[in-house]
């Protein structure tokens, strides 16, 4: 459970149920490969409940599971983290590039 | 940085600076490989200080920047829900892989 992909549909479920489309939307650009991917690696780990509802055609919905509602706050904590560090992550990281560019041009 | 084993090296550094061979020990069995190239994306994202001693051999010291003390609380957040639900997840993926097989089986 280490994608960031993870972190935005516990997010995203932690408003209530969501069908795949719904998902979809919410989370874009992510591609339709990756958010299945994602959803099923996070019912795999127990995270999120996946309902089939017998229509035609069948209507698939996502809920978080107990376990994923306890997950929020301490997901909540790391989002609000780069939020409010994000930019200066990127400023290192120019930095840190700028660096080796110059290295490579001493070299 | 969103591998595991920046959240290790984070948690590791939290104790002060270390150098390179005691973070090896710290996070066994990481590899050499994984150590470098995880050292390197954090200095770049300026989540820790790489300092060289001029010495023979030079010695490399890693330490957390006011940046990467910043990320230590919701990192811990984390790492105590994984230490505390670590077990249900498994058992979620026990019984999900289960399901799979049965399916396999029936079809």
């Amino acid at each position: 459970m280490s994608s960031k992909w993870s972190v935005d549909v516990l997010l995203a479920l932690g408003d209530g149920t969501r069908r795949y489309h719904e998902l979809l939307e919410d989370l874009a650009p992510i591609s339709e490969k990756v958010l299945t991917q994602t959803l099923r690696a996070m019912e795999r780990d127990g995270l999120l409940i996946r309902r089939v509802h017998a229509e035609v055609p069948p209507r698939v919905e996502y809920a978080l599971s107990s376990l994923g509602a306890t997950m929020a706050p301490p997901l909540k904590a790391l989002g609000s983290w780069s939020l409010t560090h994000g930019k200066r992550v990127e400023e290192a990281r120019d930095r840190f590039d700028a660096r080796a560019a110059a290295r490579v041009r001493a070299a």
